[in-house]
């Protein structure tokens, strides 16, 4: 079967390897499609290299079906549809005991600390499993995690019914939790700096700024009749955005950290002090976000065919790393069976 | 009657005025002491000309008895015992509509933006007024507003029995904060520089810390079983504090942000997200905080005593002032009614 690695120092390689069968309490799935995100970069460039080990197959937005049950293993068959939520974790910690596994303090993420989905046959625990309904797209089925991801976000945040919010932001992650936003009742304002996702935001139906041209501040204050934005996503990454999520935010306003910040960010603690501002990080998603999304991506409520620019085949994933980093689509999916598809 | 103005451009100058009678709907308070606040001492060095209005009579830590009553005033009598909570709102912006008066976005601050507890009779609203129980003595009186903040900010941090605490400064707020997290039966330890403070919170049975000299993380850390810290209190206003804050804090631990941070704070929005940490501004007090703040005072939960370093006359506020920012000092009042007191 084929497969692509990550060997180090920013480069990839398309691997012929026999595939072995699953051991006890795994699945072999026969992955379908695998999306890449902005992590996937990362990896792909060398940034995390002192983080994964190499040659790693990276990947974690996966669908596909099942290929072979290991032993031990109950309630699937093969040719069951599913996808996975690529987290393990120790079941020991603080953080774990306390009902955090998601955020384990020695969480595993498979695609980063263990082999991805970028591989044809893949063997993995069946407990991070997730069964898809019959009639799921398994393109669409591969927005799964992403779309978890902003489920997990939108819940994080307690965001209620009416509430004004502003997402810094319009990556796919960003669209996303627009989407998942507003099917929750909220009036969602996007602030995007790419032209591109701007119009593609725009023809979803939700409201979309450009912060370099016009006054987001200004914008959010006349929504709001003065009063400030209930809550605010920060998923840039920026750091000018960091700074304004607090501007933006109304007394007792949240503040979501959903972006990665490489460094540092300087944030106007006199303002979360004067407004009483709640800032939360949000990381990944716990199993119900998992399950949601299946929901809200097989009941449309997730626009998954809109929101994939492009897919390519396996050989090509290389190309396609090199073109979400320039910049180029939303979300690109790779044809991991491609002509080995059954 | 005499009074303490603030002139402007740092000067104070000792009053006399005549006393006018209470308005309608006021008390007219027999002022026996205030206490000086870090506040206090921002006006006093000029440092908040661009908002206050001059000559100002300024304290808002007060205690007295009832000297006259207004018209439509109900329930109080002359020689009642009182303090005042200094705020006034204006019970219409989306603040105060969402039940958040304390930080109405049109907030006045008595004491601040309206005149204070340092003259002799003082005439209040009598909605602000609070009553005090019998056998509390009027210098410990003078506290409830500071442990009417801690009070506020430990109900804001949601901190549980058994919970790790860390407080970061050890001035007259921080240590409040530790006597009321200990009293809600959290784990206290605090960080400050001032070997007088340390020795003054060590007497209090508080652990207590030199941040600048031992290795507060690896303290926590220790005294944590490598978890963190559950809640962190950050009083200091140091740049340093509120860049350590997030690395003390647990896997979905709280920070609370009491102090003023005059600048903009670098702070790790990556520990925010991976820990999914939550991040609460804290400002003033609710009514309840300071009815609850009363009490803790009269049951000596708070050792009122032991925290008051000073007793001035009226006329000594310029030293008292001058003490407090040479850092002399846990808490300093005013004697205001002095020789005059009935
Ligand atoms: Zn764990
Ligand atoms: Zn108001």
């Amino acid at each position: 079967m084929k497969a692509i690695a990550y060997e180090g120092t920013g480069r990839l390689r398309t691997m012929s390897v026999d595939a072995t069968p699953p051991g006890p309490g795994e699945l072999q799935i026969a992955v379908a499609y695998c999306g890449l995100c902005g992590t996937d970069l990362h990896i792909a460039h060398g940034d995390m290299d002192a983080r994964v080990r190499t040659p790693l197959v990276f990947g974690h937005e996966s669908s596909g079906t099942v290929a072979a049950v290991g032993s031990e293993v109950e309630g699937w068959a093969p040719g069951d549809p599913l996808t996975v939520m690529p987290l393990l974790w120790d079941g020991t910690c603080a953080a774990c005991l306390a009902g955090h596994q998601h955020i384990c303090q020695n969480l595993t993420f498979v695609g980063i600390d263990a082999p991805g989905a970028l591989q044809q046959l893949w063997n993995v625990p069946a407990t991070i499993a997730v069964p898809l309904p019959a009639g799921l797209d398994l393109r669409t089925a591969a927005l799964v995690e992403p779309v978890a991801v902003a489920v997990h976000d939108v819940r994080r945040s307690e965001l209620q019914i009416g509430d004004r919010v502003v997402v810094l932001g319009g990556g796919p992650i960003g669209v996303l939790i627009a989407c998942v936003a507003r099917h929750a009742g909220a009036d969602v304002l996007v602030a995007e700096i790419d032209e591109s996702r701007r119009e593609l935001i725009a023809a979803l139906g939700i409201d979309v700024l450009d912060p370099a041209a016009a006054d987001l501040g200004a914008e959010v204050e006349r929504r709001t009749n003065g009063t400030g934005a209930d809550v605010v996503f920060e998923v840039s990454g920026a750091a000018a955005a960091a700074r304004s999520a607090t501007s933006l935010a109304k007394v007792r306003g949240t503040i979501v950290v959903v972006a990665i910040h490489a460094a540092a960010r300087e944030i106007d603690l006199q303002r979360v002090f004067w407004r009483e501002l709640r800032l939360l990080g949000a990381r990944v998603y716990q199993r119900s976000d998992f399950e949601r999304a299946i929901q809200l991506l097989h009941q449309g409520v997730i626009p998954g065919a809109e929101l994939i620019s492009g897919v390519v085949a396996l050989e090509e994933t290389a190309t396609a790393v090199k073109d979400l980093s320039a910049g180029r689509g939303m979300k690109i999916l790779v044809d991991v069976a491609g002509g080995d598809r059954a």
